[in-house]
């Protein structure tokens, strides 16, 4: 059976793309007259580099994610193509907590900003969920040799982001950076165990995509 | 026959999702020295927040369309390119309705909005006709299976959908809320017919593409 | 024979998609307080939708010659990335004499804009040139199946190119509508023929890439 | 044995792209009444013309590089998917020092601009390094046909570009202008050796990728 998603990917490939290197948007050139002024406009900056940074990877991470579910996707239905919207929707959304954030962290009001942020990667999150929900509960869109286990695997570790996702949410309001911290190693996780082979494929010893 | 219009698709979903992607550039960040003075400040820009989502989904289903349609094309000339470049014309104009419905819809000016908005719409549903009238009239540019009564049932199709948008477009000078209520309709209808299996292949049995 | 220039292709096209969607952003949304004003606005801003559309069609049919061309090309040397490096780089840059047209059409100083204007495309020929001139002197580059005398005759088209566009250029500081008019039936006439099957395949016979 | 990085390859030109095509956005329209001032003002830009150049052609190249390099590699784990999302995020900051480089060159605070610009291709350079150090050492993840004496070529080549973009880093603080004549000149010899066939591929005889 041929793969029927290649567009879908080569789209939603265009979009994290996009939606990645349009954060570089929000930094701003530095003001002074001379070499010191510059350097401490420079520094005065540095909550935007770390959302610059905070959100570039987790974009990267998301692209990740979503060429890993992709990988054993080869048909669509509309449920599946209106999840996959969502998806896209909220990856764009991604600059706009960013630059609430890369303003207001380090001020009183650090904690909207962090919770606005912590909350998206919620609904990231739910959406994650929702794509593979739809996926698994229709067998004939899945890659005709994953087992039953590798689905329910996948199904798991999705799961298992929810509640974390929550506590750093819930975490914005009392601690901000600790939520943010979670956040990233959540995302250095999920980096370091991307890349392994998928599970479906050891389990079932199917030739790979 | 190899299908030769692989080019013509990449740079499409290109476009579609760098068109997509840029609404986000027309959010601002709102302003405010504490925590109940920024959230007055998000309040105050929902026409923002509204016609972002509302012009983002109608991108993806102009993209899901565009997929769908392009599915059942092999070939090109050069009239073909012509109304595919006028698609994307179109869909590339979109941000800056888009940016006159965020900054006037709630206001006096806002059937003017509203009206430059779906007028956008019904140009655009013009222009799919148009592709599709072309790719019809050369027979020799689709996919060489599809069969003549699934050639006529994408055209009527695309034909209903013109005086759909054109009585949103009437609407938009009366009662412009109910004109954006008939756009996200008519999208909702679109998303979840659109993952259906194409009626040309159910009527064929042709191997799919 | 494989392709090996995929992967140029795929650049390629994805600097055109993004060339030719932000213009966009040079589009600047009507101040006003009721709808006469808004109206009265968008009227004035005409030349702006003018420029806007011009640029559009003229990187449209920039992506379709390129098309054309690499449709031709199996392999790749140090100065072909180079010449199509030239054409990227060109091609990118029609944003500002863009804006500059925008700015500066029916003002005193119109002639100087729409002579940088039509400058750039005298760039853009040259380049186009340039690509072919290596393509077709490195005959080991090109599709196997094409005749030498395919390659004349594209040399020779693009060849054509240069003095039409150098007429537009000299018409500039004189008659500028008539100049950027030039560019616009120049290119109608490369839509209308770009979509004519590749005179090298019928020449040939061979299969289709 | 099948390439497993078309996605990877199709997501990071998606990222080269934009990078380099948002680099026109930091030119700014010239203002004035008449001629004369309008060419003044342009002639004043030329510091922005001269960064949005430099920019262009050495993301160019750093593209020719990734291109070059994903020809030899097949499959990814954790480690490399971190390593390509380095070069993606230093690729799109390019366009932060390039601002930097177009409002301070010339200036009293040109050697920090300068020494901020050439220390980001230092980055460039180790994250180079770093991918294909994690490439080398996991034999598995290449194609199978390169030969030990083609990785240590790779690998060499490399290692060279780091004191070399030193050298430009710390020629920086003393006469700016001649470490980007460096950098210039370091971008040229690339460009000029990056469109040889591929030293592993002559040395092996292996079919082409």
């Amino acid at each position: 059976m041929e793969k029927e998603t290649a567009r879908i990917e080569g789209f939603s490939d265009g979009v994290f793309a996009i939606a990645i290197t349009l954060l570089v948007l929000e930094l701003h050139v530095p003001e002074g007259d001379n070499k010191p002024a510059i350097l401490n406009s420079l520094a005065s900056q540095w909550p935007s580099f770390l959302a610059f940074g905070l959100s570039f990877f987790s974009i990267y991470i998301m692209w990740v994610n979503h060429h890993k579910i992709f990988k054993q996707i080869y048909r669509r239905n509309g449920a599946l193509m209106f999840a996959n919207g969502l998806i896209l929707f909220l990856a764009t959304c991604i600059s706009y907590p960013t630059a609430l954030l890369a303003k207001y962290y380090h001020t009183s009001s650090e904690t909207l900003a962090v919770a606005i942020y912590t909350g998206l990667f919620v609904l990231i999150n739910l959406a994650f969920n929702l794509l593979w929900a739809i996926a698994a509960s229709h067998r004939e869109l899945l890659r005709p040799e994953i087992s039953p286990s590798a689905i329910r695997k996948i199904k798991r570790d999705y799961l298992c982001g929810i509640p974390v996702h929550l506590s750093a949410f819930t975490l914005s309001f009392i601690w901000p950076s600790i939520a943010l911290l979670v956040c990233v190693l959540l995302w250095s996780y999920w980096a370091f165990t991307s890349g392994k082979p998928d599970l479906s494929r050891g389990n079932n010893k199917a030739t790979s995509q």
